[in-house]
């Protein structure tokens, strides 16, 4: 199987990001309207909206209503993207936890500039309206929900999920939902659901590093696929190592991965769907970040292209509402049994008010509008922490560019220990992800993830200025 | 090895047991005063009383102030106790999630008379002290409050866990104290901590089915240890076991087991333990029921006997305060590192609002003013439900007799069938838990539990007699 050729709207958004990267096009720039570009470029007006919407999605464009598609201002300085990581040729056994440790114990350090959490700060968030609903539960409640609630969780709260679950195009009944603690759990039951110690799990690269760490303490290995930071993972990567060898799932990413934020094309998506049913692989997929887009429309998750045959999803409301709820789910599909089963063994099932109050805040339709909000604040942090790195971070360093979610994943050049910046910021009082802990080969030493999950304000914007020179500083010695 | 001699008191205690069964002492009777007693039996006063305090704590006996011991009220029908299952000669697989399945969708059917789950009711539970803490504390610093907190837990729980672990004679600091979401996953942690798939653990016979789903999905073995109905494990057997074969871990409730009600003497706890240290085994121990104790004293778990040294400590609020929370807790001693490592892996950290009010609660002093209604509570309806049992049970069933928690274990002839008393009863809505539930051998079929956690009303009452009629219609065909 070679790598599937790309679409034509797919080439044109690439020739845009092109022209954007080599200053033919500057931001701000309006680019050509889509009837001009279908003809200029001999397609259909369908397939050049395609690629405007695309490279919306992406941030490289902003639409204007009225007015036609900008060059996104968001990047003074232009930086280029990261590469992509070169394949591996074999899985890697994890061994991640000490690290992990070591930089969750700075991550929840308060008095350092919080660039290393990717978790919202919770005054973004707001969550008065569901608190709210939780204090009324209690008080009105409490006494006849004192009580275990079915396994899969309380039906009123899998009820709205799966209400929700038709806007993304996939249909879900109310028992096709298992209630988790947030999606680690949910990562958890779905993985020991489907593999069992010593087996191969195929993952993004770089990745989450809790992912990681849950890989490790399951005893699974894992096989670290090439991800471009807009395109995502490599079908023809996947392609070859599933020829090569046996591998238990796959752990993806529905959309703007943790840490580079790609945005992997419906194309692609089905591609990988497609390749991973014909080797009956099935495919666990992430999306806590999917409602934090910046687009037209949320992109789609896998389970809406396969219909769920293959796919095991996994979410939560953690890093659009609740952190502090632990409220995630799991729609497992053909493992439904087997990940109730485990939820029953491993924790019984959830506690009971926090669902109780998440369902009455959902069935009011606040959700949304809190997205809509949330959805500007993050952008906007985003667009502030790019412009600062652009500023102040060394001109050859790469930079990520999300179209959702509130992270940023920095490259700098060949050589340079983030380790060694990681240990020199924190003596400044400023605390990042370093590159390291998103592989489980230990790749990626010369790359860092920044988060824009806090506040934007004078304290963050000097601390990524002076993390900015210390990196100049280093890379000048 | 051999069984150890029993102690002085112990042979006391075990005489009047036997006067008791054989009808020598009724029920009511007054027993002969302290000092009577160790004038007949040439043993000092301090050695009678504490057979008597044993008696006490096992509801043989009931002290009335100023007036003397009783022989209990609780037994008409002087049902005999049930007997010790024997010694297995090797560790099993387990195979137990239908059963369990099968049982819960049942036990949660509020249509059924409710004999089959262990949970206490929400009415007598009476958590509106409990809720408004959870309701003001939403209402008050819900927004601040939403963040994931640390992964050992709120820093507030932990101190006063930490602090009432003094009641039981031993000492730990708040950071000793992992949260967990209930015992379920404390057991989950402990037990992924000590071992991995294929190892045995060492368990009472009958146990917790909860205790031996954990087992199957984590791919553990169970070797089944005989299990008297009132001294708990035979440390005989356990010494011979190590002797054998290697043990990953043991798993024992610190009293009060479910579903017999054991209360192991603090002599064969101490002989456990120096076995374990020996052969360096560690003990996993569930205390989830040692709040729920009817004599004068909370028995001693094994953790304040060692001081923790080869012991982890899992117990939660399920059983006496708040199923609905979900809140358990452990003290891995050694362990700790590993145990905090999964639960960041498997769960990343429990919902931060839930663990502030439970730590308010905790913080007045209202738990204590709880335990002792509830205990009283607990103990009224074990003595009616046991009361019934010897009215309308076959007179061959054989009964247990806790002196704490909220269970009874019924043993019937050689040959009864409790699954099938289990589908005629569900045909007249009753359900009980039938007794191979109970073990991953699938022992114990002429068993059954029930529980009293319900309210105590005339649909109770009703469903057991009719239960009785139903098992004696089967005996006698």
């Amino acid at each position: 199987m070679t790598t599937p050729t790309p679409y034509r709207y797919e080439q044109l958004a690439d020739m845009i990001v092109g022209m954007v990267e080599n200053g033919t096009l500057e931001p701000g720039a309006r680019v050509p309207s889509v009837r001009a570009v279908s003809e200029q470029h001999r397609i259909s007006i369908s397939t050049a909206l395609q690629a405007y919407r695309l490279l919306e999605e992406r941030g490289v464009l902003i639409a204007r209503p009225q007015s036609g598609f900008y060059i996104a201002p968001a990047r003074s300085g232009a930086l280029a993207l990261p590469s992509t990581a070169r394949a591996r040729m074999k899985p890697s056994t994890v061994s991640i936890s000490g690290a992990v440790a070591g930089l969750l114990e700075h991550a929840s350090n308060a008095s350092l500039v919080p660039l290393g959490c990717a978790v919202p700060d919770y005054q973004l968030l707001q969550s008065k309206r569901l608190d709210l609903a939780l204090a009324r539960a209690a008080r009105q409640d409490g006494a006849r929900y004192n009580v275990y609630c079915e396994p899969r969780g309380e039906a009123s709260l899998r009820r709205e999920i799966a209400k929700r679950a038709m806007r993304v195009g996939h249909t879900l009944a109310p028992d096709d939902v298992q209630i988790t603690g947030g999606c680690t759990e949910a990562l958890t039951l779905a993985l020991s659901a489907v593999a069992k110690r010593g087996d191969t799990i195929a993952i993004e690269s770089p990745t989450y590093f809790g992912l990681l760490h849950t890989l490790e303490v399951l005893g699974l290995k894992a096989f670290e696929l090439p991800t471009d930071p807009t395109r995502g993972v490599d079908p023809g990567a996947l392609a070859r190592l599933l020829e090569a060898e046996p591998v238990a799932a796959c752990v993806f990413s529905s959309t703007f991965n943790n840490p580079l934020g790609s945005a992997m094309t419906d194309a692609n998506k089905r591609a990988l769907l497609a390749l991973l049913a014909r080797h009956a692989v099935p495919l666990i997929e992430d999306d806590v970040y999917g409602d934090i887009y910046f687009g037209r429309e949320r992109p789609t998750p896998f389970i809406a292209l396969d219909g769920g045959a293959n796919t095991i999803y996994c979410s939560s409301f953690s890093k659009s509402l609740a952190p502090g709820y632990r409220i995630g789910w799991i729609a497992a599909g053909a493992y439904s049994r087997q990940v109730m089963e485990r939820k029953l063994a491993f924790s019984l099932c959830g506690p009971v008010l926090p669902q109780v109050a998440l369902a009455e805040f959902l069935s009011t339709g606040a959700y949304d509008a809190h997205l809509r909000r949330i959805r500007r604040v993050f952008e906007a942090n985003l667009m502030q922490l790019a412009r600062t790195v652009e500023a102040a971070f060394p001109a050859e360093t790469r930079l990520s560019r999300p179209a959702g979610g509130f992270v940023l994943w920095l490259e700098l050049p060949r050589g340079f220990d983030s380790r060694a910046l990681f240990d020199r910021a924190l003596d400044k009082g400023i605390c990042f992800a370093p590159g390291d802990v998103f592989s489980a080969s230990r790749r990626f030493r010369n790359c860092l993830r920044l988060s824009a999950g806090h506040a934007w304000n004078g304290r963050v914007e000097d601390g990524v200025r002076r993390l900015g020179r210390l990196a100049k500083a280093m890379l000048a010695a």
